[in-house]
């Protein structure tokens, strides 16, 4: 609490120091209730690394969209996320700056492309060149499929994507969140489970490594939610 | 375009008819333009999944928070993912219904707890049973630590913690996206990199497979983004 009473004098002074002397022992009787309410054993051990994005692991996806002359892009984004079940949405977030965004508000349409592990060095690439400087479907040779959906391209040579279809934004700061909801999925069958579903270990996607500006690959399955739930006692 | 002209009958139907092959034309007009001006080559060769959460990969985090009456609760969140680099701000969707709502929105506060795959059986249960049932850390073992910064807990055992400031939310639909500030990032010295980093390999984090609802560890490094974008000629 920072003092307002600097303005005051003589018996206005004495009065303000008398309300501020209750004020900060209610204060601390409201620190000690919350202490004693709010369940937890004192810190120790772990070392501070500030107030940084040091998150562990976040994703590696390619961000499709159509330029104000209509040429495709494809962007990087690792700040991404799905947001929602129903409707099933999806958030990436970009910086206004960047050479997507402007095609992206304008044409409410985006594609989330999920790269393989062979596509590493094109989603290296995709992140580190600005699509106002060159053309990356011209220069990686990967092809830009029009969706029938959405007014966005999509890769062609990656296993799986996602058409959405831009229903919000939320700026939080030096980025803006895009939400997207998922009008639809597509994948390559060749990466499909017994079920239909896409395949982790055939989908064989990568994340990032925040700290160290690496990609990494996907290991082994642990087990499903419901095995490994039940190694749990109660 | 789905018909809307059963109901008409004669001269009515006449007009609608040729009301619909002016808007048909025009509408194959506009297509074409855009075909155009929006460069892509047709789809082909991919299966439609539907609109659904069917994005690989989702990280697996684990979200800690105190209920009304201050007992630490902790709950698993894959709907989620880092949203701004400066503050830096991650998002984590939740259900309104979700015991863990209330008493982040009324505390301001969570933290996100990242587990090693050692403690998958615990993420997957912490996932699957509400706090309002049972007591979580009592079930687990885990220790429940009051952070200093934030009104919120973190969980002791896990190598890495991020204490967040409630910043804003997002209505998307059956989720709401809570965008958390971070405060601080703490980590066990045991996980850090020579330049004092998280590191993916000792921090062991892993992924959760929307499509079979697994698990999955994190692989071998695929190499660093500079290392990766120099194998694309330009």
């Amino acid at each position: 609490m920072k003092s307002k009473g600097q303005r005051s004098s003589g018996n206005r002074v004495l009065t303000f120091v008398a309300i501020f002397a209750i004020l900060a022992a209610s204060s601390i009787a409201g620190l000690a209730a919350s202490e004693t309410t709010s369940a937890g054993k004192p810190e120790e051990g772990k070392i501070s690394l500030g107030a940084r994005t040091l998150i562990l692991p976040a994703p590696v996806w390619i961000i499709c969209s159509y330029d104000s002359s209509g040429r495709p892009n494809a962007m990087t984004a690792s700040w991404a996320g799905i947001c929602s079940s129903d409707p099933a949405s999806v958030t990436v977030s970009l910086r206004e700056s960047r050479y997507s965004f402007d095609g992206i508000i304008a044409r409410k349409a985006f594609t989330v492309n999920i790269p393989s592990t062979r596509f590493a060095a094109e989603a290296a690439f995709f992140g580190t060149v600005s699509g106002r400087d060159i053309d990356k479907f011209q220069a990686t040779g990967l092809t830009a499929v029009a969706s029938g959906l959405v007014d966005a391209p999509y890769i062609g040579e990656f296993p799986l994507v996602v058409e959405c279809r831009l229903s919000g934004t939320y700026n939080v700061g030096s980025h803006v969140m895009l939400i997207g909801e998922i009008v639809d999925v597509k994948a390559d069958s060749s990466v499909l489970d017994g079920r239909g579903m896409p395949d982790m270990d055939k989908v064989d996607p990568f994340v990032f490594a925040t700290g160290s500006g690496s990609f990494y690959s996907i290991g082994e399955s642990l087990g499903s939610i419901s095995e490994l739930r039940d190694k749990i006692g109660k």
